[in-house]
């Protein structure tokens, strides 16, 4: 951490279902990646740390001095990262309702680390931490007031880790400080939001009281009318549970589609497949117009930047989007814009936002507040 | 009709409640106001035509060519105003799911009308009616595209004859072909909506599927986080339908206040109550970032139309909004913006955007196609 240097970065995927693979880069080593059928996360924990020992990326257990979990919501519980012991944990899993794709998978995954390296610290980090700073009008509901009083009904938001270092390195590379910069910024990955950013704070998020809110998702709905969850219950015939699953899991730019949850395959159809550029121009229109929704509460906007597996890969989807924004004088370069994934900017000197590709490192955020906890 | 001259206006408020009243306004009489118990809208029907008569208004009953009606929602069916038989009646109330609050209630007035004087045409002018050239892309939702086509689910929007009337009534003032204007207006009243209207055309509208969506309102939410109903079932352990029922009762101003739903009553207690202000604060965010986003898919915004009971009668509510759109250079005119309720311009010469009082006269659109489909 002295040099944040990156050891080795990984991931297990599919977990519990078919065509499960681990993934490894570390040192100078090209990526390894192998196809194993892993069931379960403490599984999953335990081989992750087999294969860190195995390629040396650590010696022995005791190497590992603390473990840094993103979390999506901290819920009405949690304002800030916090270390974890058995209660933490049964909090962090209550909080289901407000990421129920997320909270309790994550508890698992945590759960998992504890039973492998029982006595080295767990820190928990909040996605919905970097936008306790939201004023009230921003994130009450206009529902009764007694249900954010009694249930913590309210915008919480997501992707706050992101966009903590996303704000921040775009200060470090734009040499400005916070204070002069309205950013908006969008974390567009399969998990997609927007947030603006005023003084380096969230002041707005497209988020909601779980991440289904807010723009099109690959899977999720994002905003829709929600008297709509009523009337497809009774055509459906289905319970209101079921509803909801299905705005979260076979909606978005799937449903519109028909074809995918990933925009790249919508991008490779979009000439032959109709739907495929349906899916991609709502993708578009709901971007477009949560930055002018957001251009307008910030009174303005310096800078856009672009982050997350669409944002930070997908140049003909940035162009889409900045194309739409001339009216906000946001000009791009074709051929900055163009570049592969890497940290730049992408707008013309003319332009009147900056517009920046930043790749988001959440890891980063996420270790610094391991060391800032274990050290207290 | 041919000096479209107004003979009479008048209602019945509060019909089946305590304090029900009948008034009218004729001619160059006082406004005529009476308690009166009205429990039916068959009794209201002809109440309404016995006074027409007693005031002389007019002589006989032979004397009504063609009566008009309000239809909030079209649904799936209609695309345009049409004259009303059985079948259309019927399916008129089919379309209780679109518009709760109101298609039923509508259908039973045309019903009494028809029962009052059978013979006389009615028609019906639905509120959805402008909204039909919305594009797709504003127009569907994230979920999947077989809702759309199997059960029309989609947005229909509402206030359609309103915002006709005001588009066209904009052109005329501004002296300008409707192809120059960028307009975005506000429907503020009880039920409030705004809509984008480029070339004389709905571009996008903010109340959705049904007229719940969208900004803040009197007693609805506007927009949520569609996995709020699934939540709020549990925690209150009421049916679906009853959260529906109080995102569309229960909700908007009156609920975040929870003092009242007119906005009369905020302003006069906002400096003594907390709440009062935070419901004004957040009916004015939430139409901020619609114009923002509006501003951003029309690539620019020309006009401002305030209309509605708000938009026409709260200067303060006016100022504080426009005050909000510095960035888009909205600029108004402190003493035109606190003139009475006539129609005008209110922004500064320098102002970006010419913003305008229009009282909105939905009346006359639909005189003109009672007119139009009774000479058929």
């Amino acid at each position: 951490m002295d040099t944040k240097t990156k050891l080795a970065k990984g991931m297990v995927d599919r977990m519990g279902m078919p065509g499960s693979t681990f993934s490894m880069t570390y040192g100078d080593q090209p990526k390894y990646k192998q196809d194993i059928k892993i069931e379960s996360h403490d599984a999953a924990a335990k081989f992750i740390l087999d294969k860190l020992k195995e390629f040396k990326v650590i010696g022995a257990d005791d190497e590992i001095k603390g473990i840094g979990h993103r979390v999506v919501s901290g819920g009405n519980i949690f304002t800030d990262s916090t270390l974890v012991d058995q209660h933490v944990l049964d909090q962090i899993r209550s909080l289901g309702d407000y990421a129920p794709l997320h909270n309790p998978a994550e508890a698992d995954g945590i759960a998992a680390f504890m039973k492998l390296l029982p006595g080295v610290p767990e820190v928990a980090v909040f996605d919905t931490t970097f936008h306790r700073t939201m004023p009230p009008v921003n994130y009450l509901y206009s529902i009764p007031y007694e249900y954010y009083e009694k249930y913590g009904v309210r915008k919480y938001g997501a992707h706050g880790t992101s966009y903590r270092y996303l704000s921040k390195r775009a200060g470090e590379i734009l040499n400005k400080p916070l204070k002069d910069l309205k950013i908006i910024a969008m974390h567009l990955g399969s998990g997609a939001s927007m947030c603006a950013i005023e003084d380096g704070k969230s002041l707005d998020t497209s988020m909601g009281f779980t991440p289904l809110a807010g723009i099109t998702m690959a899977t999720r709905s994002g905003d829709i009318d929600a008297s709509l969850v009523a009337f497809l219950k009774k055509k459906l015939n289905v319970s209101t549970d079921e509803i909801v699953d299905m705005l979260n899991h076979k909606s978005g730019i799937l449903g519109i589609s028909g074809l995918s949850p990933d925009m790249r395959d919508l991008e490779k159809t979009r000439f032959t497949r109709d739907r495929s550029q349906l899916a991609i121009d709502i993708f578009t229109n709901r971007i477009v117009k949560y930055f002018g929704s957001y251009a307008a509460i910030m009174h303005g906007v310096t800078t856009l930047v672009f982050a997350g597996g669409i944002g930070e890969g997908d140049p003909v989807m940035r162009k889409r989007i900045c194309d739409q924004l001339d009216y906000f004088g946001v000009k791009i370069d074709a051929k900055q814009n163009d570049e592969e994934g890497i940290e730049r900017i992408i707008s013309t000197p003319d332009s009147k936002v900056t517009v920046m590709v930043i790749p988001t490192n959440e890891e980063i955020v996420i270790a610094e507040d391991v060391v800032k906890l274990i050290k207290k």
